[in-house]
């Protein structure tokens, strides 16, 4: 199961609070399942089925559909639950989550400030809330804030994340040959990974996502999905390898050179791992987002590489796949420790490939650590 | 490459202006992922760097991040681009999607009508669009209502995503056996689809979920993630495993038998069967969507077990893992021919398990026809 202790949620919450109390607000209604997962310890599998988390001073409420009640009443750290129908026999009961919602917000008084994540629930939702007459503040920056800053078994998890994606680069790479599709490639990772994970952490919930750009053309192209082109010789590769384990995300990428690279491809992948090199010495409370962001495009620029630059070195990185705040060359914020990040500055060159190296860090008390450990340096990346 | 050929990015456009110019709509801004794929034949990897694909009577614009640039001029079908950039040698460009948004709505007329996906985008989004003075329109419904209709090109690539499911299922079984665990279940009909995707589809994009459920406890449980508990001897499996090729999807379940199953699992997987059975035959043009879910059910509810069903019979599929319209008891919607849908009853008992078949149907002129053949019949899942 999928869940965190009641301990930490109870943490969490007390922060919750106190960012509403600040800001004079009553009630929080969550919509985000990351942000529900990390204030109740449940996680479903969401899509056309909404799931509404409300957090007051001194309780919580869920309002959930029916086919995850069991699920939600197991793992959830709630207050109270609300479920809606659908099917014919219920009819009669709730079949929709809005009614609930509905029903709920017109017993509270207008006078409450309510809470939202702007920057995510649905407009039709808001105008929903809105009509009601009720003052309406943004909770998304707050939550951010609070979620940027790991707890004790957050790192656990990104712990365990970070060592099985390392297992997965590995296989991936001890079968790697011309001809195999990226996402063949992929799937030895996948496979060990699984076989490990089942292994030795029972009854957990475990994922992945990989997405390897292959040749020339696909590896310049910063962000891609696995597809079934095939390897040939003297293909340049960038892999991203992507593990979660209890909801928590370890990022790990290489980029990789078989049969013969050309002086050009090489040269730029050494540059690619110095930048992210000083990025990772950059790295240590009290320096700001954007010095790390800075710091390493400059040894790419100084290089002649600057033009073919495209995106920031890194993301934040715990629930979601990319979560804020960013290392951004304008983000004044000032990194603290328990912040997590990928650090994973790119050049891409039409005509010569792709080059990038991602790993995932842990912000500590006088610098950082990765959890991401597989070999960086070229020799290493030569099949 | 994932794409849609210009052809039918036309039809589709075309459809969208006849809906827009119906409404009195002038520009259409669309942000939902799928949408944007299905209207230009572009997709990409997004989550923190919004896209915006806006629609006029005469022209299309994206507004892209910097590193999607090239992605985007190969595969999308679209007038114009805008890029917005993240790195601090391009600090006097834009940088954000919003400014490029401002300045596009900026210079637009204030009588102009436009239309958003109003259960999609984001409530800040709304609010600055909205913010402007523009009356606004919801769009979401009428682009529901072309996508429920599938061409030419997208039956084409269903056909395929259910032929490969079929294979992985075949291969999940091939190698069953008690002590692997669910992920590891999954992961041979992963290894298999991606063999026989990577001989026969070349450079392509595929993906595959699968959402495993063993045991009692967990498969009494409708929708739960793959974990790593081991199958035991008599365990009772809801395997639920789900391929895409070129976006399009197909969902393929089957519930299974390990070793000796109880009467009542036997029983209780039969009336699963002919539920399903029963929905599978009512499903043809004119008939309404709440009449195959209520049919259905009444299969189950007559032999006793009406109290265990906790979802409607099926949802619609494409692009995305659940499309509207729903075959659901309060749906008057009148089926057409060209749309698709599961068709999955379930029963979920505490204490006996989970119980449900899901197949991917097409509705044809006068029926409907599988994607997903592999065999229902409880004979072919004792194991």
């Amino acid at each position: 199961m999928q869940t965190v202790d009641k301990k930490y949620v109870e943490i969490r919450l007390k922060n919750l609070r106190g960012e509403m109390s600040k800001k004079g607000v009553g009630i929080s209604i969550l919509w985000d399942p990351d942000n529900e997962y990390y204030f109740s310890g449940f996680r479903a599998i969401t899509y056309s089925r909404p799931i509404v988390l409300l957090v007051y001073p001194d309780k919580t409420q869920y309002i959930i559909p029916a086919l995850e009640d069991d699920h939600a009443r197991i793992n959830a750290k709630v207050d109270e639950f609300f479920v809606y129908h659908e099917k014919i026999q219920n009819s009669h009961l709730d079949t929709a989550y809005h009614q609930i919602l509905n029903r709920i917000l017109d017993v509270i008084s207008k006078e409450e400030v309510l809470a939202l994540e702007l920057d995510i629930i649905p407009a039709s939702v808001y105008e929903m809330i809105k009509g009601k007459g009720f003052k309406i503040k943004d909770i998304g920056q707050e939550i951010i804030g609070l979620r940027a800053i790991k707890d004790e078994e957050e790192i656990y998890w990104l712990d365990q994340a970070g060592r099985l994606s390392d297992i997965a680069l590995e296989a991936s790479f001890a079968n790697l040959k011309p001809g195999m599709s990226e996402l063949e490639f992929d799937s030895f990772g996948d496979r060990k990974l699984l076989e490990i994970a089942s292994g030795e952490y029972p009854d957990k919930i475990v994922g992945y996502e990989n997405w390897t750009c292959s040749g020339i053309e696909r590896s310049s192209m910063p962000h891609l999905y696995s597809s079934t082109r095939k390897f040939i010789e003297n293909d340049i590769v960038v892999h991203s390898r992507q593990v979660w384990i209890n909801g928590y995300r370890a990022e790990n990428e290489r980029t990789f050179l078989i049969g013969k690279p050309t002086a050009e491809q090489k040269k730029c992948l050494k540059i690619a791992i110095e930048a992210q090199k000083i990025g990772l010495e950059m790295v240590k409370p009290g320096v700001k987002a954007k010095d790390v962001d800075i710091a390493s495009f400059k040894v790419i620029d100084e290089a002649g590489y600057g033009d073919y630059v495209q995106h920031r070195i890194g993301h934040g990185l715990g629930l979601t796949e990319h979560e804020e705040p960013y290392l951004r060359f304008d983000n004044e914020l000032v990194l603290k420790e328990g912040m997590v990040y990928t650090i994973e500055p790119g050049i891409y060159i039409p005509g010569v490939g792709g080059f990038r190296h991602s790993d995932t860090i842990i912000v500590t008390k006088d610098g950082c650590r990765s959890i991401t450990k597989y070999p960086r340096s070229l020799e290493n990346l030569l099949f």
